[in-house]
């Protein structure tokens, strides 16, 4: 939820009955404390910071995290061994992301309160497996029984009711949110997301760290390069620095990397999140009732 | 389930409860009318024949389905416009399998009985979006209101609830049942099967018609050839002919097209189909009990 998960859309989450979290993956230490300090003035409730553990100023991001007395860590994209401990004697509820069982097998190891398992449809960086949330859900839930979360494809009461008939104790949900009137993303990409179809977007940049996008100009010269069999160094130079800032946050839709999950082909407004959530519960709620008085 | 489901498996399954398939994908006509023939003796249940529509003879296999009095066929890999209303002219039940919403509504316009909606985890031919079953089921369900069942990652009784939650009316089940004693693949593909980890199988050849299968030796030719940015033309000869003949029905596990869903990480066990279809209805059973007492 790069550019997108701010202090605003964290707090809006947390204070409907969400736990919201702020996304540091796009910010600096600084700037994650002035987040940090804006959504703990904002809502009384819990809220946490995802850190993607490869962000090159993770120290910072860490000590930041500590002397501001946040509460909950959604560690991601990286080795759960590194941080966890650390976390763990601060006091800190540290959730791991992964997209395969050997990684949450190692988040156990490191101690971890809590799992997301993510599938092959979420947005942004994502496993090489390509092991999609139906088919992961019930290998990470048979491994262990701290709580699961689901994460992947949520963006609806179905799919969350879905997530619990295969073994999720919760979801995560980030594209359904990221097309909320809270998020920070430019109003160029929200409207970009609320408009695509089936197969708009796909899991690109597989030689480096694998991203689910939007298939625009700047994925086509991706995968031109691709097919002609460019190397990782020439490809890193195509992508070069700031995409996804300039397509999520600054709105060029041409030439920014558009980070987003395939749940956004069922996206069709952008909404408060108090709604968004009270719109997830309700269908929840219905498919529920549905469910059980089906006679099967 | 090319060289997996003949009339063993087919009977085997409608003799359990189910509805069992013959898949005539790896069949001449006359191999085909041999196989309903033997199915019919076999059981007094209903059965069906699929038919991937791109099949080269598949005027033939359509007069033998109609002259050997079939009731159900499930269409794959093609148009639905084509051969629904003939099948339909013979008061055949026409089923067809999409893995999106275009085919679905033009499956309606054609006017068939039921659709499945497949997602990216399955095995064989697959869709070019690579939309997941999690996401493709409620998109298609929204659309329309005749029956519909969910293929692709469902191997379990767990994922069988979660298809219903988002609004399935029943499954369509491949790849648990290529590992079934009645399956007439190879012992060494069934051996293999169910020792896949996850990320062992992939959605390939996408140059061509995309296909789902185990990332073996001859996976790997393809992928090499691709990386060079080989033309579908030099693909189509390293492909050759008979590859899933020889992986899956012959046991070449290095030069065969060894076609499986990504539910196959889930599979441990070789089992006669009665078996199995008691251990996924068991497992829904025990799901939807623990999903109805949750007090979330």
């Amino acid at each position: 939820m790069v550019w997108c998960s701010g202090w605003r859309l964290a707090s809006a989450v947390s204070n409907a009955g969400g736990l919201g979290l702020i996304g540091s993956g796009s910010m600096h230490p600084e700037t994650l404390r002035e987040h940090i300090q804006k959504c703990q003035a904002a809502t009384s409730n819990s809220f946490g910071v995802n850190v993607p553990l490869l962000y090159p100023e993770i120290e910072k991001i860490m000590s930041t995290i500590v002397e501001e007395n946040v509460k909950i860590v959604f560690t991601s994209a990286g080795n759960p061994m590194t941080w966890t401990g650390f976390l763990k004697d601060k006091g800190i509820t540290v959730v791991h992301v992964v997209s395969n069982t050997k990684f949450a097998r190692k988040s156990i190891e490191a101690g971890v309160d809590a799992i997301v398992a993510e599938g092959f449809e979420a947005g942004g960086h994502n496993g090489r497996e390509e092991t999609t949330t139906l088919c992961l859900l019930p290998l990470v839930r048979d491994m262990m029984n701290i709580p699961l979360l689901a994460a992947g494809g949520i963006g609806s009461g179905r799919a969350m009711l879905a997530a619990e008939a295969l073994g999720a104790d919760g979801v995560q949900i980030g594209t359904r949110f990221a097309a909320s009137i809270e998020s920070s993303a430019h109003e160029n990409f929200k409207n970009k997301l609320i408009n695509l179809g089936e197969g708009e977007t796909i899991l690109t940049m597989k030689q480096l760290t694998p991203v689910r996008l939007i298939k625009n100009k700047f994925y086509q010269q991706i995968a031109e390069a691709e097919r002609e069999g460019s190397p990782a160094d020439e490809l890193k130079k195509i992508i070069g620095k700031g995409r996804a800032r300039k397509g999520i946050f600054e709105g060029d839709l041409d030439e920014g990397e558009l980070e987003i999950g395939q749940a956004a082909s069922y996206i069709k407004s952008i909404k408060p999140a108090a709604e968004i959530l009270l719109e997830i519960w309700n269908e929840y709620e219905v498919a529920k009732k549905t469910l059980i008085g089906r006679t099967t």
